[in-house]
C-alpha cells in the first residue's frame, strides 16, 4: 500500500509518500510545491493543482491523507488556506484517489505517542520511523507524518 | 470580449458568459455545475474542477470574474465555500485566464443601480440586460450578474 500524505497550503504544500509492508514503514519521497507569491491567486492554485497531479502521477499511490483543517480565527487566512486545500483534493479525486482526514492531535499521537508531542518531537520520530528520508522541510515532514498516521489509522 | 462570470459553491457552481461589442451585451449561455452531495469531498471537488474546465474550453473566455468572497460567520460554511472557490479559481489560472474580483454590493450596483438591491431586482434587470437569455437558475444568474458587472467595471 502506497499512501500519500499533503499539508495543504498557499504558499507551500508538503507532500509525502510512504509504503507500508506489513508492519513496517518504507520511505519512498517527499518534497514541497512552492507557489509565486507575486502571481494571482487563481495561476497559484493552478501552479498547485499541478504540483500535486505530478506528484500522483510520479508515485502512484493507493490513497491520500491530510489533516483535517484547522479553522484560523483570521478569516482571510482561512479562505486563503481552504482554496488551497479544496485544490490539493480536487487533484486527489481526479486520480480517484480516497482522501482520509485525521485530526492533529491524533496524527502526533500516531507519530510520537502523545497528542500533545512539539513539531520537533514529530520530526525526531519521523527520522526513526522512516530511516534515510531527508526531509525536504517542515511542510514536508508534517505531509510524512500525516502519511504514517494514517498508516495506523486506516 | 468573451467574459466568464462565476459564481462558485460546492453543491452549485453557477456560470454565465456574455460578449461586450461596443457598449452593448450579448448573452452566450449560462448553466450550473452541481455535485452529487453523496459523493466524498475530494470527487466532488474533482467534479467541479471538471465542469468549470469545460464551460472555459466550450466558450473560450478572454477573462472571468467572481465576486468577492463572503466570509460566513459558520466556519464549516467558509471552508466548503473556500474550498469549491479554490478548484474554480484554478481551473480559470490553468487556463491563463484572468479572473477580477468584485463586491458583491459594486455587482448589485452595476446592474440594478443600487448596492442594495434585492435578488428579484437582479434576475429582473438580467432580463431587459439579455433579452432572450433562460436562466438555468439562480447560481447561474448570480453568474451572469457579475459578468455584466465585470464588463461595466472591468
Amino acid at each position: 500500500m502506497i499512501i500519500l500524505g499533503l499539508d495543504p497550503s498557499l504558499s507551500c504544500t508538503g507532500w509525502g509518500v510512504i509504503r507500508t509492508e506489513g508492519s513496517r514503514l518504507k520511505h519512498i519521497a517527499n518534497g514541497q510545491i512552492k507557489t509565486d507569491a507575486k502571481a494571482p491567486m487563481a495561476v497559484r492554485l493552478a501552479m498547485l493543482q499541478s504540483g500535486v497531479a505530478g506528484v500522483i502521477a510520479d508515485h502512484q499511490p493507493d490513497r491520500a491523507a491530510a489533516e483535517e483543517v484547522f479553522v484560523n480565527k483570521n478569516p482571510q487566512s482561512t479562505l486563503k488556506l481552504a482554496q488551497a486545500r479544496g485544490v490539493v483534493l480536487a487533484a486527489c479525486g481526479a486520480s480517484e484517489l480516497t482522501v482520509h482526514e485525521h485530526a492533529a492531535r491524533l496524527v502526533k499521537k500516531a507519530v510520537v505517542g502523545t497528542g500533545a508531542a512539539e513539531k520537533s518531537q514529530v520530526q525526531a520520530m519521523l527520522k526513526i520511523l522512516l530511516p534515510g528520508a531527508k526531509l525536504a522541510g517542515a511542510d514536508a515532514a508534517d505531509a510524512l507524518a500525516v502519511a504514517i498516521a494514517d498508516a495506523h489509522l486506516g
